[in-house]
């Protein structure tokens, strides 16, 4: 090594450390800041004040530093400090693993979902069609031990003029079938006018992809007293996921359940791409339990099972997926809802064969 | 040419025009089968009796082709038969071209938007903060020539403990400063039930891409009486988008007003990526007029000139840009914003220049 | 149902099985065509001759289909035929399972790769950089049962004054280190020049993402003697991906493996977005084995464990790590690279700790 | 404002201060380091010396900070000293706006392209198919005053059974076309050992967007002689494109010419999204011309007229399209070349018009 670099490096040595004091110094001081602003219910993030000491910083520069260089090294410093100062506020973000270490486990009519408990598996037809569409699906997937099952009776659908559903009908239908036949409910709320009656008829509340953004419907779903399972937007980075999620706990709502349901990507072959990192790294980052829906991120058949197994490997909590007694006729989702014959073949194939065994009896194809 | 490959064409072509006599007149039974069905309010898409006559086709088939190839070739000559069936209601996809040939003009507060109308400049900061920004915002704006002011009463957060807007006390001062100043107000309405109050208030209701699947929040703006301003959805395709816009014309509303504003991908320069093909399709498929918002786009003042250029060179009948006061301490989108010197910067880049200057004073800087 | 609509049914079943029996005729002189031209060498794809029918057809044409109508439709009914013509021609799509129903099965210095057998793992420094950096890892990871060692002396690097890889030095440590050690060496080529060295040097040769349609190189690769392991491209679809191995066989290389490395999304949380569900496509697909790259898929030391176990669940048959003997002085990849304590804390939480037990000692640490 | 606030608040501003000025001393020195490293050919980035004083400053912290928040402040403090270090190197980065501030032009026969001049055009098939179809391709278009032609000899194609052009006769036939009718020929070059040939033959390079990575072929590009036009990857980003064209500058080219093509997003209506905010920060961010192609960005003959405008509103110095005397026999993108009649309606819709306007004889259709 050159010497006179070594020279200069000791010289570097000591700056250093007189820059750490400072700003350790500095960083006390916003903490005591930080305390006062929580104290009289002001924002932590004072854009006036930051722009002043830039001002100020920059009105001292003289150089090497351009202008530009020391707003954003400070920006740095500010930022560093705010986070100290927003770690205080024990209230924030209610969905992080730093506020509530241990997992949440969501309790639907005795099945715990979340902690190490078994995967659950939630399935069922993607629109409730009829009584007897319904009867057949609940009869069928409580003859195999599945213990909640989901039926659509509010459809978002792209197109205006496809079935919408049957509505409160259909709310009545699913809770119906799922008491001649002991399952809990899983129904999707679109409307924030309809979620008192979804909540009288279902056991848990679904909010799909394309409302995951909708803070309206969030804040009430917050109030319903029921469990909810929140999916993942079409294309929603994972941080507005969980934020989404946050708007369900700051409401009210402890049991929240999130669904990573494939997000869209230039690929073709797939309808969807299931994202396992993000099944990974909610359960790194948040204590909620999380399901993978293997129906709609693949949009294929042939990929439940594999879809199945990733996910669960990744971390999932449980699955969702569509069964329909005769897809080719079903009024929406034609080509991705399995059959009865294709769901045992599905359970053969997965964990779901053993978990599930217990109380099947053969009713189908019987 | 080889002689054998020709004497097997000659039978070829015999077969193509046996095939084609076969196929026209199976398609004028369906047209006829389709009138009926539109008499008695049918679905023209019947997948029982569809299943049903490929499994006669299959059970009949003795090759070359395998089941699956039938089954696909006849899937494509039912296909091509129902579109005729479609064509034939003359009511469906009302916003399509086909339907209604000549541009749309949607004319807010005297201001023509769309056909061959100038294109229309629409500015203001992205959240109503206080009766003296808004004022300042107003007053600047108005004395630029621009017509129409855009401000969130209601601003869709990420994050639950941001600040969510004024409320209802930010669509008064909407009202007022745009009363005060000779503009029309457009703000955005979230939440179905504030759809009276944001009609009562602004000229102009705007649905924002986290809300453009929701389609409760779309059928109630329908009939709000007010021209309506529809973003496209952060990753949705252009085709749902338009059938969002469906809903808004099915629902009675024929004053709508696409926005494209960018959509998500892997570049990380800008925060979306403009669409400019989107733009110009949907020019061509529908009737409607379509604005590009140059701010939330790019996320880059730097790129809000060239934006600009290219939506309107591309078909665009306007722009959406925000403008505030001091965007450094704005409250929200405090990097996109620009202030009143920025905003005549870009007047001068840009052909708004021409357009906006007749009603011009100087006010700022005065 | 309306008897308008049965009695109108009846004539369309009828022409149904008119338009099969002409259907199935023209499949049978278009195959006995088919056999013509490729006894001739000529391609079955003849624009010029689809063009002239399709004029005699839209001459011919008197409603209710449009003349466009008409054209895809036939499009249709060629494009069936051409498909059955293809499937004569044998030698089409060495990668499919079609073709080839067994797995294949690549055997690396003893090590099988793909069918039933055991995942591997393939581990080493994201680059080779000095005796002592390579000597180290192999040393670690031989005594943890590791078989193959990665490692490259030719890196592609986006900015052309990044460390680019020792080049021929490289190879040398590389094939030392390995010897000394009992370990199989994995290695990118970037160059088709390249491809006499390293593969006299290497056991298995890499080809990165970055290269994926380096077609020129495919084909160099396709006749070294070596097996291949084919990176999926950055944003390459599954087709794509397939097609370029395709390359490799057709080239003469029939030990090809298939490597998923993430692809780019919207997404910032991970660098790449793992995608298992073109790993299950691919197995499906193909018969060649595939491994997952956990390291550039995530881009996050937090993500090895879950996304290793995602992929091995999704069918992967390996996994391809990156462990260096201290990251953080890495000459790239510094964020991503893990060390040996954090190597042993990996094989501890993943399947691989049972797999590869058998030859552990204890060097590290000791 | 709280009093208690006030008071806290001036100890900050004294620290800023402090703390200023010693980063300011830091910098001075560091770039006094990096003239002595410049000096000794060493890199600026030393990762054991900024690993050493991490663990010095982790060593010596005593909070609120934790380990993590220091180490990731330092980490900013190091970086921005090393940017000033950067900027010492006067090679670094030659593709940059801030080394070289006027804009490149680039002359082709007699053709400036980029700063203030016309925006070129640059038209012709996909690939070279015969002598007939090129010469009727290179006449056509020298009749309508267009001086670059574009023709493929050698083609990347996904599947290895495709045409993959005429390679060398190609060349000599796109030599000879240009010879007879005054065009300067544009030819891609796929592979490193064909750099000789094609730059005996074209005029002008280019390099494909599967091609952008290939480090190995843009070295041997840059020492070819010849301008190059550099393709955008297919899901490249901005910064990695540009990175790809100071290959090429540091490789000894000045001549580098740069071309958006579309990138690959989830939107299914167009082949690719045409990202004209690309096009924009490559003129703002370097000083090379910039094309687009409107014919692979969208894949739609419909978009060619709005891609065109909105591209060169963007800041484009020219367009790129694929003409084809008969599209429906082209042996490679069938659906997106279009003929002559389309061609010249693409003239009269666009600038070009006036444009190529004076040396136009009426050859076609004549």
């Amino acid at each position: 090594m050159d010497e006179r670099i070594t020279a200069l490096r000791e010289r570097i040595d000591e700056l250093n450390l007189e820059l750490l004091s400072r700003l350790s110094e500095r960083a006390t001081i916003a903490e005591a800041i930080g305390r006062v602003q929580t104290e009289l219910g002001l924002s932590h993030y004072d854009p006036v004040r930051e722009q002043a000491m830039l001002e100020t910083l920059v009105a001292a520069n003289r150089g090497p530093f351009t202008d530009a260089a020391v707003k954003s090294l400070f920006k740095q410093v500010f930022q560093a400090s705010m986070q100290l100062e927003q770690e205080q506020d024990k209230s924030r973000y209610l969905t992080s693993r730093r506020t509530h270490r241990s997992d949440t486990v969501v309790s639907v009519d005795g099945v715990p979902i979340g902690g190490d408990h078994s995967p659950v598996l939630i399935a069922g037809p993607c629109a409730i069609e009829s009584r007897e569409q319904l009867g057949a699906v609940a009869a069928f997937l409580a003859s195999r031990g599945v213990r909640l099952l989901r039926g659509g009776a509010f459809k978002p659908r792209t197109d205006p003029y496809s079935f919408q559903g049957l509505g409160l009908e259909g709310l009545r239908l699913g809770r119906d079938a799922c008491d001649a036949h002991g399952l809990a409910f899983v129904t999707e709320v679109m409307d924030a006018a309809d979620v008192p009656a979804c909540a009288e008829h279902a056991d848990v509340l679904q909010v799909g992809a394309r409302n995951m953004h909708n803070f309206t419907l969030l804040r009430k779903v917050a109030q319903s007293g029921r469990p909810v399972i929140l999916k993942r937007g079409l294309a929603a980075t994972i941080e507005e996921w969980v934020m989404a999620a946050e708007y369900l706990l700051s409401g009210g709502n402890t049991e929240v359940i999130l669904c990573e349901r494939g997000i869209r990507t230039f690929e073709r072959f797939t309808r969807n791409t299931l994202d396992v990192s993000a099944v990974a790294l909610v359960k790194l980052e948040t204590h909620l339990p999380v399901l993978v829906d293997v129906t709609h991120s693949g949009g294929r058949p042939d990929l439940l099972v594999p879809l199945t197994k990733a996910g669960l490997a990744a971390g999932a909590d449980g699955v969702m997926i569509e069964v329909h007694p005769n897809p080719a006729v079903a009024l929406s989702d034609n080509k991705q809802q399995i059959d009865f014959e294709a769901f045992d073949a599905y359970l053969e194939a997965t964990m779901y064969h053993e978990l599930l065994s217990p109380g099947r009896t053969e009713l189908y194809g019987a």
